[in-house]
């Protein structure tokens, strides 16, 4: 396998973004990825995407997105894994570089959620979950989040104000970070005070309902070095793991074994531990996700993910900074673009172009992209060339 | 990139199968497979699928299944090209085993049509087409199969009779097929006495509402000798390519150019001419669908597609068999799924386990799987090893 480095990336604020369609959304970020790059074409492009089939009633969403980039005839290929859907398009787009099948790849990921109801939006990201034994019954995922954040209560002694502090450090970085759908800064008390969707959820602990896309440029590590436009970045692992799609199939509800899983596939091809990454970006989809997945990375003891958050051990400054951009729940959570998005984050801190929020020194990174309740994770780890 | 064999195949019967779920089919199938090829694991798997979200209000496809087949943790990817979903994810696991990435993969296509009725069905199947130009403004898919038919007996003298003969000859194919939808023989004057769809398109010349899966397992050549359990077929390759996704660009619509550069791909990557070939499966989601492809594929000169169907040279016993199995025209049309089973179809044949519809002497075979009007195409040319 060839190893393989990002060489441009692309995204523009996220947001309620009524005057930009579905097929615009994507095409904005990918050209911003190529001229990143530098590049004047691609072999090969893939889309993360999860429902735009219920969200804009339109499929076949690799050529769409080819043809409105002006790229066509290359070949372009959608994959979905709900709102982890970005993240195994990276995955693709990384293993096709491996395989020597193309040289330049782009990969992004798009979703546009608003142009549909709020019930619809619930319908449609409820079909991540098992639509038989799950969603057809009713539940939401705030619901199913709820559950797990209860049972991580009674588990481990995780508290509201835990959970609160998850979102008012996501919101302090994301007030750093230009793209971000809401910028604002919010107090744990504000969390507290905000209305309860899915006790003991707030809604201040849910990312919201948003559009938007990223992308990025994979190429030959050794192609990123002849081309010299930018500082590459290599991706030195790539962990892809699955779990029963419903809760009822699941020993324990306070466990993500998928993410624990990817995460130790992308720790072995990388020969790195938790202690070697700098910075990551995780799926903080609702507060207690946060909580969880920084166990199930190694970088917390199990059950110590709240009184983490809560100490700023995870906050800009901290030992270990969790998401840097804002996370899902201040820049936004656009489903099938977050994965790319997040690629895009931690590649633009090891290039030292954070600016405000920047982790000084940072060189490696790590990625999590998770769908569902933790059906579906993928991790990756970059490093500085 | 390393070479690819397929081990095992594995189908059950399309239809109007109310009595199997979404993931009863997919999990039927691919144990088949698993069985067929005689290994007793996977380690990574694909699964094309167009618009489960419309059609059965599930997305996250790949751990669903995954989940099911009692596979989990391994990694699952649902990849969608509207009708091509099912030959780009036999791409996707063709290239993650070239790369190393994985030794034995599954991929399996499966779509579940018939649970919802006849408008949602149209509608979801139109999210094929590009939903703001086409789509929306109410045009089909055979209103726009039939506006290709037209322009094509406009400019080539195609006849309705010609466009009969190719159905007429995939319902004989699929008479000897025990797990085609609808193996009864048709005549050309059943074909032109049914009912007017969108004109010049009987019923008889559509693919019908189908019910079903398929699966393939893929694993290195090197691997597949070892293993020694059956007749291993080899692909040697691999050809995808996009167009505009809406007919208003494109330039001819009696060319599909999408298939012609997918094929072109292909027989680079092989060594292969047209003329290699001894029988191949293709896109006939409509009859003049058939007629279009064999002459991008190279089979028949531009235009003498119809005459060639009419003369018998595409049928079994002619120069060239096309559909052997019947196409989508007798076999059926899960759209996620159609690309999976063609290759099961190919593969059977080069193992001589065919019967009654045999190619005899066959070695070297081809598979076309479209989406939408030929925005998307792949092409897999496989030989016996």
């Amino acid at each position: 396998m060839r190893d393989v480095a990002i060489i441009g990336v692309g995204m523009k604020k996220f947001g309620e973004l009524w005057e930009q369609s579905f097929r615009d959304l994507f095409v904005g970020a990918a050209l911003e990825a190529i001229k990143d790059a530098g590049v004047d074409h691609i072999d090969s492009m893939y889309v993360g995407c999860m429902s735009s089939g219920l969200f804009v009633g339109q499929e076949h969403v690799g050529p769409l997105m080819a043809d409105y980039l002006g790229m066509a005839p290359v070949p372009a290929t959608r994959v979905e894994s709900a709102c982890a859907s970005g993240g195994v398009a990276v995955r693709q787009g990384f293993i096709e570089v491996a395989s020597g099948m193309s040289d330049l790849v782009l990969v992004g990921g798009v979703e546009k959620m608003t142009d549909v109801g709020g019930d619809e939006a619930t319908y449609a990201l409820a079909t991540a979950s098992d639509q038989e034994w799950e969603a057809f019954n009713g539940v939401t995922f705030p619901g199913l989040y709820a559950m797990m954040a209860t049972a991580h209560m009674h588990k481990y002694g995780t508290t509201c104000e835990q959970l609160a502090a998850v979102a008012a450090k996501n919101h302090e970085n994301g007030s750093r970070n230009p793209l971000a759908q809401f910028p604002m800064k919010i107090t744990i008390a504000d969390v507290l005070d905000s209305v309860m969707v899915a006790d003991p959820l707030h809604i201040l602990d849910c990312s919201p309902i948003t559009d938007g896309a990223a992308a990025i440029i994979l190429c030959p590590a050794d192609l990123a070095k002849k081309l010299g436009k930018k500082a590459p970045v290599k991706i030195i692992g790539s962990g892809h793991a699955t779990d029963t799609i419903a809760f009822h199939q699941r020993a324990d509800l306070t466990a993500l074994p998928a993410v624990s899983k990817s995460a130790s596939i992308a720790y072995k091809m990388s020969g790195k531990t938790p202690k070697d990454i700098q910075l990551c970006e995780v799926h903080d989809c609702f507060t207690i996700a946060e909580i969880m997945v920084t166990e199930e990375l190694g970088f917390v003891e199990k059950g110590k993910g709240g009184a983490a958050a809560e100490a700023g051990v995870t906050a800009l400054g901290g030992k270990m900074p969790i998401n840097t951009s804002g996370g899902l729940k201040s820049k936004g959570h656009p489903v099938g673009a977050t994965g790319v998005a997040q690629m895009v984050e931690v590649t633009r801190q090891l290039r030292g172009e954070s600016g405000e929020r920047q982790v000084k020194g940072a060189r490696v990174g790590m990625t999590q992209n998770m769908g569902g309740t933790g059906a579906s994770s993928v991790v990756h780890i970059m490093e500085v060339m």
